[in-house]
């Protein structure tokens, strides 16, 4: 990642605050051990015509994909776990409206990096779950309820 | 308003280019001299469960009203012609996307300041137009050809 001007985090925290979205999913992987994988996810979105603005975020984060949708919508983001992480601390002392769900995602990144067992990775699970309430997430997604039934022996 | 600092200044920018809206509106009136008024407009926007963030913001300004409507969203609007000016001023050179929009809107707040005849009220009226072009806006409102048809005489 290049070196990122103190004015510029501040103005892409009230970016993502306006109009972005950091999110946390349970993806199921039959070859994983645990059968799941924890997706991170931080994402920009902006009408097409304003799409410069996610070429520039792109630029200086060095990382992440740009996807133009047929609704006129184009949207940036990073999937990398330690970019996510990154990115997360960078924008953290900045951030207001997502201050929580930043200081929580590190917690369940953190966990995730040192998971060792089983119950270290349904407790990561329960993180999970808690960051979708307070993203106001209704899809119905997999959450530790699933995981462990899957995984209950 | 308040002293602003600069991180402050960089994430409001950020976040008006995210989630704001920067707007001027030919508005009748039938007791002004030009049967017209030049209404200038900030707004911001936000789940009414982040409303915080517009509390904030509404503290920094000292100006403007916060309206919560049904749909769930919540709206902070600056119309006060001065304080728009100084606000465009002070965001200017923290914003991205909108900084074209800054410009033309301070061009038509000067034009404002100083107009003395009716030329000079159509060539604001003009501006007007072109700012709604660079908005995207595709509402019918009054433009510079309706004033125009009204004010001829």
């Amino acid at each position: 990642m290049n070196f990122i001007k103190q004015i510029d985090l501040a103005y892409i925290a009230g970016f993502l605050d306006g109009d972005g979205s950091i999110f946390f999913q349970i993806i199921p992987r039959s070859d994983y051990k645990q059968k799941f994988q924890i997706r991170t996810s931080i994402a920009f979105y902006q009408d097409t015509r304003n799409k410069s603005i996610l070429d520039w975020l792109k630029e200086k984060f060095d990382s992440g994909y740009i996807r133009n949708r047929k609704t006129e919508i184009s949207d940036y983001t990073i999937v990398d776990f330690k970019k996510v992480k990154e990115i997360l601390t960078l924008l953290k002392p900045y951030a207001r409206l997502k201050k929580r769900h930043i200081e929580l995602g590190l917690e369940i990144i953190n966990l995730l990096e040192n998971k060792k067992s089983l119950s270290d990775f349904l407790e990561i699970c329960k993180l999970v779950d808690k960051f979708k309430e307070i993203n106001y997430s209704k899809k119905r997604t997999i959450n530790l309820e699933f995981v462990n039934r899957v995984l209950s022996p």
